[in-house]
C-alpha cells in the first residue's frame, strides 16, 4: 500500500495543499482560499474538508496518509503545533495541531511557514540535502529559515529563523514593520531596494532610474537591477551598497552555523547571477577564510511549491 | 555495576581530564602536560596511559567506562572525531578521534573545546538543561558555542560558533588574529576592553585610567570595570561602547537562534552584573521583543569544569 505525506501550506490569501509521496513527488496540488472569518478559526475545518474531497478524487484511503505537514505565517511552537501569534490570519494562541489533528485524525506537525520553505529547498530543491543550511527570502520583506545538524532552528519560543530582523544599522536606520528600526528587511527586502534607490535620486537625479520614476510614477527592485546591468551608476551603487550589508549579515550567520548551503529565494532572487555574484564577493570579505570555503549560493529552486515540500519532510522527519 | 563517562579537554598547556558519573557528578579529576613533541601526536597515548593509571587507582574496570568526550581548540568533525587544525597545539588534519579509540578501546567523540564548555554548562552549570543556548566566553579572545535543538551547531567543517568573528566594525576596524579586521573579539575581549580604554585615553587625560597606567605601566579589563564603578567617566564610556557592540551581536545570533538561556563565561565575565545589566540593556534594544521575552542572562558557572563534563555530556548523547 502506497503511502503519501500532506503539505499545506496556510497563508494570508490561499491555503497551498499537496500531496506528496514518499520520496518527494507532488503527485498532486491545489489551493483553497484563506478563510479569515472568525479571526481564522474555520480554516482547519476548510483544509479536513478540501483534504477528504481530494483523497476521494485521487482514490487514496486514510490509512495511506502518514500525517500532515503545515505551515503557519508566524511564531509557532514547533513541538506542540501551537501558534503563539501570526501575520495576516487572526490567530493569536490557536492550537492548530491538537485542532487539525482531531479534525482529519492525522498526525499533524507545525511550524513557520519560511522555516518550512526552507526545510523543502533542502529536501528536494537547491539544498540538496545539505543538513546544515540558511535560507534567505527576499521578497516584500525578508524571511528566512535555518537548518543546522539537519534539524529546523525554530527555537524557544518560535522566532528562530527571523533573518530579516538581524540588525543591520546599529543607529538612525530606516523604521520597520517590527517596531524595531535598521533591520536587514529595512535594506535587502524589494521595499527596502526601491526606498533606497529613490533616496539616491533625490540627492543625484543623474539616473535613468530618474526618468523612469518620472514617467511611471514608480519602480521596482527588478528596474534597480535592470538599470544597473544597463550601466547606470546610481542604481550599481545601491545595489552594491545592498550587497555589502546583506552579505555581512550573512557571513555572521554563516560564521555562527557553518552552513555548506546558502539559499536564497523570493522575488528580488530572480536576478540570479546578477545578485549573487556581488553578494558572494560581500560574504567572502565579511566570513571566516574557512567558513567561506564550505559554502556554496544558490538560488532557490522550488518556488511556490518549497512550503507544501518543508511540510513533507517535516512529517518524515518525525515520524523516522 | 556502576558506569562511567570519561572527559578529556584539551589545551595548549594542559590537559584537564575527569572521571564522571551517569548524572554529572565528577568522581576525580585531574591535569597532565599537553606533550607537543612531534606536533603533539603522543597526546592520545599520554591521555591513555594517564587514564589507564587512574581508573586502577579508583579502582574503576573498563567494562564501566561508557566512552570518552574529548575537547579539542580548534575546527573539529565532530562526526568522525577528525580534528582539521588547532591552535597551540601542533594538530592539523589529525585523526584524534579513531587513535585515541584504538589506544584506550573506548568509544571516542570529539568536538571543539568552546563547543564543549557550551555543553557542560547546558547540562550541569547555569544553562539548566536549556535546549537553546548561546554561550559566549569573553577572555584574551571571545569564544563561543551554540545549542540549537539540543546539540551543539558544530557545522560542516568545524566553524560553527566562532561568535569571535563575527563582525561587528563592517569598515576601519582593528585586526584580528583571524587575518580579518573589526571582529566582535578586537572589541569585547579582556585584550579589546583594555585597547579601546588605551586609545580613549590618548584623546582624553582626565581618567584614573591615565594614572593607573603611567604608574603601573599597564592595566586590564578589570581595572577599567573597577573605573567605571568608581564614577570614572572614561571608563564608563568605553564599557558603555564594549556592551553595546557585543548586546547587538548577541541579538542578532539570538533572533536566529531563538535561545532560552545566554550563557556569559570567561575572565571578564567575572564583573557580574557590572557587565550583565548594561549587556541585558543593549541587547533588548536590538533583539526583537518576543525573542527577549523568552530569552535569560546567566553567568557561568562551571569554571574549568565546563569543558569535561561538555565531554561526558557528549558520550551521553551519542549513546542515546
Amino acid at each position: 500500500m502506497k503511502k503519501y505525506y500532506i503539505g499545506a501550506d496556510i497563508g494570508g490569501t490561499t491555503i497551498k495543499m499537496a500531496v506528496i509521496t514518499k520520496d518527494g513527488t507532488i503527485l498532486d496540488k491545489w489551493e483553497i482560499p484563506t478563510n479569515h472569518k472568525d479571526d481564522g478559526s474555520y480554516i482547519p475545518e476548510d483544509i479536513h474538508f478540501s483534504l477528504k474531497d481530494k483523497l476521494i478524487e485521487l482514490g487514496i484511503h486514510k490509512e495511506q496518509i502518514l500525517g500532515i505537514g503545515a505551515g503557519a505565517p508566524g511564531f509557532v511552537d514547533a513541538d506542540t503545533g501551537f501558534v503563539y501569534q501570526t501575520v495576516n490570519i487572526g490567530w493569536r494562541n490557536f492550537d492548530l495541531g491538537k485542532i487539525l489533528k482531531e479534525k482529519t485524525g492525522f498526525p499533524v506537525y507545525v511550524d513557520n511557514d519560511a522555516n518550512l520553505a526552507a526545510l523543502g529547498e533542502k529536501w528536494k530543491g537547491s539544498g540538496e540535502n545539505s543538513n546544515d543550511l540558511i535560507a534567505v527570502t527576499l521578497g516584500t520583506g525578508v524571511g528566512g529559515g535555518i537548518i543546522a545538524n539537519g534539524e529546523v532552528i525554530n527555537g524557544v519560543n518560535g522566532t528562530g529563523g527571523e533573518i530579516g530582523h538581524i540588525t543591520v544599522i546599529p543607529s538612525g536606520g530606516a523604521p520597520c514593520n517590527c517596531g524595531k528600526t535598521g533591520c536587514l528587511e529595512t535594506i535587502a527586502s524589494a521595499t527596502g531596494i526601491v526606498r533606497l534607490a529613490e533616496e539616491a535620486i533625490t540627492k543625484n537625479k543623474e539616473t535613468s532610474l530618474a526618468e523612469f520614476s518620472v514617467k511611471e510614477r514608480t519602480f521596482t527592485a527588478k528596474d534597480v537591477f535592470d538599470a544597473a546591468r544597463a550601466g547606470d551608476k546610481l542604481a550599481r551603487e545601491v545595489l552594491d551598497y545592498v550587497m555589502d550589508v546583506l552579505g555581512m549579515a550573512i557571513a555572521n550567520l554563516a560564521i555562527a552555523c557553518n552552513p555548506s548551503k546558502i539559499v536564497i529565494g523570493g522575488g528580488v532572487s530572480k536576478a540570479g547571477e546578477d545578485l549573487l555574484v556581488p553578494l558572494r564577493k560581500a560574504f567572502d570579505q565579511y566570513a571566516l577564510p574557512r567558513t567561506s570555503e564550505a559554502c556554496e549560493f544558490v538560488i532557490a529552486e522550488l518556488g511556490n511549491d518549497a512550503g507544501v515540500l518543508g511540510g513533507a519532510f517535516l512529517v518524515q522527519q518525525n515520524l523516522e
